[in-house]
């Protein structure tokens, strides 16, 4: 391709709403532009690489055996209620109305449009198992769209849906999945890791993240190096902290407390560490009232209350539920003295002597509370792992920490689905039984910018060879005709020889065309002007190393093929 | 791909919705499954169908020097607003709020997105001329999405918009993209034909439709065996019936006609036929009203009104203006007598004596009208070519009519966008000029629709091979393991040659394979059984042709290669 005939509209500056790398060198290097929040129009060159992308992850599940569909973005609401979704999935569904005012969504996932499918289509175990998948558009409302490609509204995602018979080989499909999906991280060069995950509001039980490492990324990752495992810390096990001696003797003190509500205001008025004070949230569920207990310097992990009470969504009991079970006392509750009210704490705080706690009454709090003493309840782990928490799964050794961007995410999610929406075969016997169902979902564009996170450096970009969206960028450094003469059949030599040129042929001096190369940052560049032309040997350099080759003109096409060749197949 | 572990639910009958031999036969041979009116997912078999013809696209807009990018499906209603589109576009444009409240739409078309883009980027005229093109996922929400992919809500269409610096060279980008696209129909094997078009909402001033040619097709084409001339019916130009001697004596007699306002009970009430009546039209433009005026048996031609009065879309008159600039006369309006009306009239109407109209009073009509004589009218030719018209490019043959498919549309747009949002290059004097511009679009799922139209018969789909799913159907005739012994190497070796083989590897009877391969029909079949294995040849049959060949096993792949290698390439 000639630069001159191509659309590349590189900039010295990216607006100022990029803050992270991936997003500021997408705008620099001209792959792609901002339409509205968290919507883009893709550049040619940034269309390459979700090409390239996109190649390896077909070629890769149906090397797995996945089928290829296409499902609509535009859902009727009708499917959505049917999983219930439609009131559970919150404001990120963008819904909307047709001319005859029919109910639609914009799809975000399409576990509701695949599952009517396999409904209709799968009929007989002997169809089994099927794994489809599709690379579609995608829209969700994000609250906050930010860092570019990265947490887009709409994006391109490869979504795909297994169907089993039952739960054994429903796993054995997700960790076909699993394999599959370490296939296509390594094949687009990747640095990364799976890592176990909770399932949020998709629901199900066994879930992994592929989290490509990169120190922007926005989770964190706990490992254990003694024994393998690796979790978002969202998931991540950790050993609890033994329960604390409990006083038998002794009450609680009552403290006055006026209108001082928060933990902060009350760790300030008491002149006490935020370790010392039982934090106490109240949320309901159908008609229980749960109240989570956590040590107040801690912050409450949502997933892994959720996944405890089993449910996809948590909701902060209202103001009425608060009156009519504990009473007029927001700011003040506690876990003494309380009925029909679940009370559950963290390990933590089951470790605690002479806690502070609401006292149930208005401007009043506990002091001297002891834990068992005072108040029973269940415990869990309820908080995120953090630096110096022991592996929960091995019991060994302290959890050491990373930072990841979730690329991709598989779920085995059982029969949530597939019983909601009456998707059932005949089994073996004739016996209609709900298909065992997963998920799997890879973010094209998101992975197109976690390379670039892990792939950059203050000049630009540094594309790994299988999804660089050319191999090498030939310059002509200088406008004489004379190079202009060299560089042509240099330039054919090189495409006929299969490799991907981007040829840079503008009339433009030789250090704006080295900037640009830096910045759009592909794997080899070829530089020829009069210098080498007399000397019969072109310099090249290999952007992600740095390193120069001084190579005869001859033997140019010979030396990249041996390097670019061999690196398409990735890590 | 072995159908064992494929996805083709083929069926005997399609749904009641279905009426058009597309519709019926991708339902029916498992391409296509509804989700909700025009809203489908499409099945691995005609996704397969899909992507053939989005190669065959890329690759030849490519050659044409276009640029792939990918514009977002959600649309700002900002872009729209400056476009003016967003109040004249009408319902089939879905509009959307965010949950923010911001407005936007679901792209129809993306002259706005690629208009800003060009806005932003395109600076000078040496990066022109530029051509843009994206495959990507549309919404028009149809008043009644019929035909299944024919005419569907969400779709996917290749779109391309050219930049040029100005008219003429935008005109050589126009008959670039002509070339590219008779190129692209060919290489899909459809027999078509490009007709001159009208414009409609789009704006510009040249247009083209690319027909396939089919009775079932929506739109009736114009076409001189004299002078190659083609054009939709909507476009085509017919020779002027002469007008009338002028009876230049006698007056209008006035009719009572109490309550008779249409034309179907004028002419039931007087005994007259439709020929001999006036049918007037009233239509308002800004302040301006306009009465078309027709004879009593034609329909108006809206599309000729409306490139005559240079609008986007023809508004009937309200009540009130009617009120205003005739009276309270509804159903009873004529052209005598009128005053600040402007009055067109079809050619048809000037050729007309003792013709009949509406009074300007109510329960009263004129006869014996004599046009010129007793009204004054700009003429002009409103209504549709029908059989028997002549030519009106050559003026010598009549013109003969075919139906078609409208598969891919071109249009020169000159400024209309590029104006109105400000996107405008330096010219080599540095003078700020607005960009000139053409779209040109093509209906993928449509294009795989108009195919089977074309190529059908009673048991199913006869596919072209450039585009069909597969090539070969290899049906095993027989459960027995020493039948799928000798089917499995030729599945192998016919796959190896680099054929696209659907292997019928299925435990089901002969007979009911037959019936699949018919409907699905892949262009070559090739069944071997036990009489097969015995005698050492397999039985092929040519699906279009029905012809039978009986070729030894080991001649098997070089058969078929030499037919089906050549046939890739098209028409």
């Amino acid at each position: 391709m000639r630069a001159s005939q191509y659309l590349i509209p590189t900039a010295k500056e990216a607006p100022a709403e990029a803050t992270v790398a991936s997003h500021v060198l997408m705008m620099r290097a001209g792959m792609i532009r901002r339409v509205a929040a968290g919507i883009y129009t893709i550049l040619p060159l940034g269309l390459r690489v979700m090409r390239k992308i996109e190649r390896i992850l077909r070629e890769e599940l149906e090397k797995a055996g996945c089928l290829e569909v296409n499902m609509p973005m535009v859902i009727p609401a009708e499917l959505w209620r049917q999983s219930k979704r439609w009131d559970l999935y919150g404001p990120e569904l963008l819904r909307l109305k047709d001319r005859k005012g029919a109910e639609f969504c914009l799809g975000p996932t399409h576990e509701e449009v695949i599952t009517q499918l396999a409904a209709s289509e799968i009929k007989s175990y002997r169809q089994l198992p099927l794994n489809l998948f599709q690379i579609q558009t995608k829209f969700r409302d994000e609250t906050r769209p930010r860092f570019g490609m990265m947490r887009g509204r709409e994006f391109v995602m490869k979504d795909a849906y297994s169907f089993d018979l039952d739960a054994e080989t429903a796993q054995v499909s997700y960790w076909k999945m699993h394999e599959a999906y370490t296939q296509i991280f390594s094949r687009c060069g990747l640095e990364f890791a799976p890592v176990e995950a909770d399932t949020g509001t998709i629901g199900g039980s066994l879930s992994h993240e592929f989290q490509v490492i990169a120190d922007t990324g926005e989770d964190a990752l706990a490992t254990c190096v003694s024994c393998g495992y690796a979790a978002n810390i969202e998931k991540a096990q950790i050993l609890a902290v033994a329960p604390a001696a409990v006083k038998q003797t002794g009450e609680p003190k009552r403290l006055d407390t006026p209108d001082v509500c928060s933990i902060a205001e009350l760790t300030s008025f008491l002149e006490v560490e935020g370790k010392c004070v039982i934090k106490a949230l109240l949320f309901e569920l159908g008609d229980q009232v749960i109240m989570a207990l956590m040590r107040g310097d801690r912050e409450l992990n949502e997933a892994k209350l959720r996944a405890l009470l089993d449910c996809d969504q948590l909701i902060p009991a209202s103001p009425e539920t608060l009156m009519r079970s504990i009473g007029d006392v927001a700011g003040f509750i506690g876990p003494l003295g309380l009925q029909d009210i679940r009370i559950i704490a963290d390990h933590e705080v089951m470790a605690m002597n002479d806690a502070i706690c609401g006292a149930n009454a208005r401007d009043q709090h506990l002091g001297a509370v002891q834990p068992l003493r005072d108040f029973q309840a269940e415990t869990a782990d309820l908080r995120f792992a953090e630096e110096g928490d022991i592996c929960g799964r091995c019991e060994g050794q302290p959890l050491s920490f990373r930072r990841g961007i979730d690329v991709g995410h598989i779920f085995y999610l059982g029969n949530k689905y597939s019983k909601a929406m009456g998707a059932t075969v005949l089994d073996k016997n004739g016996k209609p039984t709900p298909l065992e169902m997963g998920c799997y979902g890879i973010g094209v564009g998101r992975t197109a910018a976690a390379c670039i996170e892990q792939n950059h450096d203050e000049q630009g970009i540094c594309w790994p060879v299988p999804v660089a969206p050319f191999e090498v960028h030939l310059l002509a450094l200088g406008k004489q005709q004379e190079i202009l003469d060299a560089c042509e059949p240099l330039y054919h030599e090189l495409t006929a020889a299969g490799l991907e040129v981007l040829y840079d042929d503008r009339p433009e001096r030789p250090g704006f065309k080295f900037k640009d190369a830096e910045l759009i940052g592909l794997p080899w560049r070829v530089g020829l002007g009069k210098r080498g032309i007399d000397s019969g040997s072109a310099e090249l350099v290999e952007r992600r190393s740095g390193e120069r080759f001084d190579v005869p003109l001859a033997e140019l096409a010979e030396f990249l093929t041996k390097r670019i060749v061999p690196a398409r197949l990735g890590n």
